[in-house]
């Protein structure tokens, strides 16, 4: 690699997230009656969905499971040599796992794992969704026509993970996955407790919290993205009409400011809807945001504390006699 | 350069924009009456400005002058190294015209002219802004207070010029500056009308559209962010109390799909309020979009047929008698 | 009836309105599936159709027709002593046409035409809508869940008729009726061109303007109400990947500062989506605001200039050959 | 009164609310800097303000005072006959204390106490605010140019009162003041622990909740509206940048579903924005929606539970110890 090359431009975007759900039909109604996505495909026990302006074929696939959790999650390389050198910088880490044949919707995927045990893949061919002719758009510039059923996501836009060793992911995610971390949470002992990392202007597309559990590979959240905060206050009050849990929210995070709402899906897995890109990191030299404890103390935003599920719910969850209210405040 | 290097890496974004203007008192009087931006230094008979969100020291230089128009604009290089690239792009057009020693706020500019003869300059260190004690903002992970005064812009969001030759200033865009056609409109006859490029995940950070009055180097507008649709049509009654001419809109473009609002300011030039990123660029294999003569006839999005004036007046403007009541409607 | 007895308490708000429609199957998708209401009844060559905040069974009749139009319109009256106290003075008019046994959902009306043979009717009894399971709300003080299917309009907000006396037909609303008049257009030769008045704090809940054609008891268009101009937005963006024809709009009305939205449903009414109640007329003294031909030539609040067809087109159109077309530019 | 006159007509709308402040510079600051208020006299220790579309000379009195709290609030009656009645009414009540001269503003009014010992007073004649040329409108429906600065609020929206006998202040509201009740919270034991009551079509201009602390007359918040749920979540914002203490939300609730954001002002009181007007109650025979114990226990409409400061803080503060934090969360 020459020294003007620099690794984060090697992904170009977060593409899917493989979630597990030990109700599959339920999940899926969810995320088409509610979310107002899109079902695209299903193989299997696998049913595969986009939101209207995903220009991929999909960007979730709901696997049934026994258990909820992540099954993996995929980024988009920039070109078909960025995916070499991102291949070629996870093997020399020791967690990569070879090239697999693809799967519907795309090319060969590069696989590995992060340092907490979650699967990655790279890929760069993919195939553009192809609307059928009740789904074309009015306007070309569109993937597909506008969801006006349900809260009507637009794209994915961001997924959460628990892991145990935030710094060493840190490391792993910016070295070998090629992605800037552009704010993070560092305890008073130094240790690092949450991080936020973007491919994109987008101010994050993938962050990863610390597991007090010390259970490996969970899922935190996914996250899907409407136009504006209005539109996120009317997706909550669908979430209330449709029986759907709400977690915390509608308010706004002091880390990345984005507005947000966290619900469950009838798997068990947590989903929130946030307002799209109004924030962007522009600055090629950004230094990462470092929150210190004091300040992560203060709460959300607006004042807001932060709910104790947020910080110790993930999938699959590991207090089993607690699943059967997740969703429910402690 | 080696293969692997795409050239649409080495600018960040568009950093800022010179506008001339024959009324700098009036001018500065609705950027931060009005427009709602903070003067952060003032130079002989230039005026520095920034919106709220603008990490850099200013994003808008304003200029007194016997004409209103653009003096010149500037991208900021990703690197170093890809500023050298960038030089020697533009020196090898014949269009490149040398370092400059920079200006307030940023270090060494690379000048140039696109083939139309509008100044370019792209340069790499530059001053982040530092909030006055007044100014800091609650939140660390933004450049400064929120402005609640006036519109309130968030930041600058892209420039629209005026070009002869619209197939050879794209070439010149794409090859020597390094930016991507995201969309474009091509006429029946093959010329090419209207360019959009970008250098981020915005859909567009530069348009050029064609001059059919044979001026050079004309400017049409430029634009600043605010977070929302409703903060546009915000925007608009605030236009409406302050007496400013709306040229057009709020409305919403077929092209790129922006909700625009059209004002005069005092100078003459053209201003655009815009909402920020809702909609981006995520495909690194995104294939420009050509809107044809018939689909531009179907004017805008939701079919507000453009005005007149929006296909002619540009700053300077060739037809000094109408100059006086710019902004009326033809 | 004593001194202390204003005529505009008498009457509680505007009900419902019976549109006529050419095409019922065409029209009735299009409040289903466009506008995101609900079917209530049917009967015969009717249907019956609420928003979801509708208090009442319907406040949309939709009949079967060979043209298109307005069949009836109705108030609801504060009391039956209201309900008494109109029908005698509409019957001093000259135009009452005695009382009706009334249609599902509501109880006897007293009839009566308006001079330009419009056919109004008000009653008291009313059935409260009763939502099935599914429909329940979430939240209590709801007259139904909240539709996320569409628009998902939340209640009718007024009616716009085209008449030829405007200064008669205002005599006969404020005195007859018991409506108070809060906007007006005058002409510089004295004429009144057009008239808003209310039975509420609204600013208005009908509208009369001069059909410049000599036609009688033409329908301009009728308005249902969402929550915030966003909500428009989001409702031209609707229509236009419908296909629903676009007549103008989104804008600001200057007069009552409406935002609207004008289209034409599949039978050839204009149908119009708008903000509710942020403004509302609380001063029991309010003088009405006149509006002079000069203040009307400069167009809508922002400035776009009226269309021609919104000053010509009603239903029935009274120039067949433009039927075809409607909704189509002049 | 004949049985056609229905007493609710006989109050036309909350007029203004006289807050009392320990430190009237503090709090001035904040409602016009913060708040986006214009200041219209200036008499004695008392401020007048407005908001920019309140169409009297002043909706709020701010009068310095050694401890915060409620001055008095008023009423516009809707006629001169109407006060007349209302004045006979509350004279009734043995809680009448006759006429006063009036105040700048407006004209002679009744004055009263609640069972609570809160001081009302009901007038008819008013003075029309006339804008100076500076704050004239562009659109001349409007009582006052928009204010751009700050929240930029509409107009007082509600009042909210503490009380110990929510029964008796109920039957006191209803018959002598002539309010409507739309909806209320009755315990399991029985026992009414709060009321909303309406004047308008709004859903409510006053409302009384249960004082725990055994203290009289104390103030809960006062409210003014902004357009949107937008505007509200901006207004948190300008709050967070202005270092406005938040004391809860933006959020919705539950009872009358109104977008909420409460603050404290300088001086100790709470103070609301909230949006205005979406939802309306039309039907001249509503009935009461009555909330019990269980169904509070929920929360607000998407969750949040109530802070307990809601339910113990209010002005005057009977815990001085507590005085010195207000606004900070138990």
């Amino acid at each position: 690699m020459t020294s003007g090359v620099e690794p984060c431009h090697d992904i170009a975007h977060l593409a899917h997230v493989e979630l597990l759900t030990p109700k599959l039909d339920g999940s899926l109604r969810f995320f088409v009656d509610v979310m107002g996505m899109q079902e695209t495909a299903r193989i299997g026990e696998s049913v595969y969905l986009r939101g209207w302006d995903d220009y991929e074929h999909y960007s979730l696939k709901l696997s049934a499971s026994t258990k909820p959790g992540i099954g993996h999650f995929a980024f988009r390389a920039s070109s078909p040599a960025a995916l070499e050198r991102r291949a070629g910088a996870l093997a020399a880490t020791g967690l990569g796992m070879g090239l697999s044949a693809g799967d519907i919707g795309h090319g060969p995927a590069y696989l590995a794992c992060d340092p907490d045990g979650h699967r990655i893949e790279i890929y760069y061919e993919t195939e553009w969704y192809q609307p059928t002719a009740a789904l074309k758009p009015a306007l070309k510039n569109q993937a597909a026509r506008y969801s006006s059923n349900g809260i009507g996501v637009r794209r994915l836009d961001h997924l959460n993970l628990l892991a145990n060793d935030i710094r060493g992911t840190r490391a792993f995610l910016e070295n070998a996955v090629g992605l800037r971390t552009t704010e993070m949470i560092v305890l008073d002992s130094g240790e690092e407790a949450g991080i936020w990392l973007t491919a994109t202007n987008k101010s994050y597309d993938i962050a990863y919290t610390q597991d007090h559990t010390g259970a490996r590979g969970r899922f935190h959240h996914l996250t899907y993205a409407v136009d504006s905060r209005e539109l996120v206050l009317r997706a909550a009050d669908i979430c209330l009409e449709h029986g759907v849990p709400i977690d915390t929210g509608p308010h706004k995070h002091a880390i990345q400011q984005t507005f947000f709402l966290y619900v469950y899906e009838p798997g068990g897995n947590r989903v929130e809807v946030c307002n799209a890109g109004a924030r962007l990191i522009l600055a090629p030299d950004w230094k990462p945001i470092v929150w210190t404890e004091a300040e992560r103390a203060r709460g959300q935003a607006w004042g807001l504390k932060t709910i104790s599920t947020f910080h110790t719910y993930g999938t699959p969850d590991i207090e089993p006699t607690a699943a059967a209210d997740f969703g429910r405040r402690s």
